[in-house]
């Protein structure tokens, strides 16, 4: 049965006018339990997408779809809270290193986090390529570990933000993801269900992100910053940069090695660098006190002193995943075959299609249904590179390497006999 | 399931792009068949709202809507075919003198009509309050009345443009009723399911109206006379009068009563005109060898000699009415009591609202569940009223005139003291 109310919200929408904050509470409450049929939503959303909404109707919505399910309830572990959210990128191995990094510091992160989609890989899915381990965690689990552990990287339960999982799966089958107002809700809706002090958000800029302008990007991010706020939850945003993979490493195992190396105090300097950056902000938000040098030396040294390491090591065991990981790489899957792209000409490297590396590396592990196909990346964009030396080293399980996969990879380097500056990591920072 | 053909179709309406004919008569097959579902189509619609159509889509959309049902197989008929369709308005019972009147002249009129909708009557309710008369024929037995009288009024069935059906009741519940491109789809994939001739449009412009304003009535005509003429059915727009009710009857028994008043060569001088105008342009469009004197003489004198009479009487008993009606006001239901709204002041008649009157005038019908209820107006714009003169006689069942109603009734005519000029009848032709 259509639903009178919803028709005067359609009709009001589709008009370019403001939805009250009642109205906005009401139709996410009746859509969620199920008394607004789905065709009026998808009209609904649609003439969202071309109506867009203001400030306040995105924090109403956002509240709303909060409100849908349950809060954490962290008040009793006696420390602040903070997480990172990032729109996603190819390489982006970030909260493997940032999770145990920042509970090393003090500050719990219940970090709840997703799958991979399109071209990018999806924190669980890097998780869960460690043997045994498991994120579908229930609230009270999650809360026991973030007592004893500090931090967690979960899936969504069924009990936070339930009204985001019904409106996505809807706003996927009916074109309208791309919108900025619906995607501020969702990101946040998860977030804010955590019950945090402090949020970071990264907002991916470039060929291998979802948002290729710096001005879209820029939109959004002011708006999750802006919404978080109100909200009552210290945010930051940092806008960085996906011309090129981020770190070397693009594949679940490959990635998990990456981020292990990179929490012994090596790795690669772009990727150790944005993990350093992200996690002293979210110190800094979550613990007002702290300093900016304090913040940074105490990241740092956590890094260097392998606390962050033991902190790792720690929660994969709480997840039930084997924590000797973290010494010996052997236990981690690896591809059984390795293909080196090397460079057809002599120059500096002028740009990376992060995007094909990314595809390729998902139909790696898609085609071989294993975690350790991959992609190494060797260089960076500005790296003089002379003719034969390697690029790119493809991780698979086939007898062959993929036809198409492996001109996917060759495609993707860009070789100029010219000088190029490297791209700066962070563009812009936008602040509450 | 989503279906992701439909997916790419909404993304590309949504982003203003155009569909291929193929493409439209795929998604119109395929949710007619039930195999796209609902919400799907709802986001496609809203898109469409946003982004409009142009004419290769609106006839292809059309063009669908009427393959997917049958088409009336009126080749055998021997005689030309014609229909008109009005965007409906007060008042407006002309469907009940065209189809016998132009019968009469020869061109077969297989009349497939619509229900009340809003503040206007339907043409389908207003026959039904003959008593005895059934409007929901079968295609067989609508094809032998065709042969027989040469003209029906019927109800849509399930085999003409199931699509429409389909598609109107979740336009009806998402808030894309107003939208140029599926209004022209509606309409005319019901008209080119009948395999016409000719086809007259009278598209109401007026506070009576659907369309208040002329700009936005004179874009529907265009369109729908495009849309019709590449079909290959010969089409004209009228862009007819609705600043106040058409004729002076408005309530389903009234309004026949004023029809057969008009079919014995009387009647309101404006509904008389109009329907001697639309019939003629009927004839004419249908039989192309006829002068335009000709036509008007022939329409205007099968008025005269009780030859369109005698033909609505003919069709009433074929569809199981009592045809003794034409002669016995008597055997309409009448309502039990009068009541006659007077003039407050002396003056000129300088407005009437025609939608109050026919929201008194339905909320009439619906409170006494009898179709002998409504208005009569006695006074048309631009008339020279002395206060105390009746303006309109309210038809009602209950004990006493409904309070609302007798508001509306009041406050809908202004009287001013001045001189009023009456409005054109005919505003607009918009020929092929």
């Amino acid at each position: 049965m259509p639903d009178a109310r919803m028709l005067d919200w359609i009709s009001k929408k589709r008009n370019g006018e403001t939805l009250a904050e009642q109205e906005i509470s009401a139709l996410i409450q009746s859509y969620t339990r199920g008394d607004i049929p789905e065709h009026q939503m998808a009209a609904w959303l649609m003439a969202v997408f071309f109506r867009g909404m203001d400030s306040r109707e995105m924090l109403a919505l956002t509240r709303s779809m909060v409100e849908s399910g349950l809060r954490l309830d962290l008040s009793k572990l006696g420390c602040p809270r903070a997480d990172k959210h990032s729109t996603g990128g190819v390489g982006d191995k970030t909260s493997l290193v940032l999770a145990p990094l920042v509970a090393a510091a003090g500050v719990a992160v219940p970090m709840v986090s997703g799958r991979s989609l399109g071209f990018t890989g999806g924190t669980l899915d890097k998780m869960e390529s460690i043997p045994g381990l498991r994120v579908n965690l229930s609230v009270e689990e999650l809360l026991r570990q973030l007592k004893t552990v500090g931090c967690a990287i979960v899936g969504q339960t069924e009990e936070l933000a339930p009204a985001d999982r019904k409106i996505y799966a809807l706003r996927d089958a009916t074109a309208t993801v791309e919108c900025i107002p619906l995607i501020v809700a969702s990101i946040l809706s998860k977030k804010l269900a955590e019950n945090l002090d402090a949020l970071v958000l990264d907002v991916k800029v470039g060929n291998g992100a979802f948002m290729t302008s710096l001005e879209a990007a820029s939109d959004l991010a002011q708006n999750l910053v802006a919404v978080a706020n109100s909200f009552g939850t210290k945010t930051c945003a940092f806008l960085t940069d996906m011309s090129q993979p981020l770190g070397f490493a693009i594949g679940n195992t490959l990635e998990v090695t990456e981020a292990i190396e990179t929490l012994k105090g090596g790795g690669p300097a772009d990727f150790k660098h944005l993990c350093e950056y992200l996690a002293t902000q979210m110190l800094l938000l979550a613990s007002p006190g702290e300093t900016l040098p304090q913040a940074r030396a105490k990241i740092s040294g956590l890094l260097g002193s392998g606390q962050a390491l033991e902190r790792f090591s720690r929660m994969v065991e709480a997840q039930g995943g084997d924590p000797r990981i973290v010494d010996r790489d052997s236990l981690l899957p690896r591809s059984r075959n390795q293909y080196v792209v090397t460079a057809r000409q002599t120059g500096c490297l002028a740009g990376v299609n992060a995007r094909s590396l990314g595809i390729a590396s998902m139909s790696l592990a898609a085609g071989s249904k294993d975690p350790s196909a991959g992609l190494t990346v060797h260089r960076k964009i500005a790296d003089w590179i002379e003719k034969g030396a390697p690029l790119c080293t493809v991780h698979y399980n086939e007898a062959n390497v993929p036809a198409l996969v492996l001109s996917q990879v060759e495609s993707a380097f860009q070789i100029r006999n010219e000088k190029i500056i490297s791209p700066p990591l962070i563009k812009q920072i936008i602040e509450g």
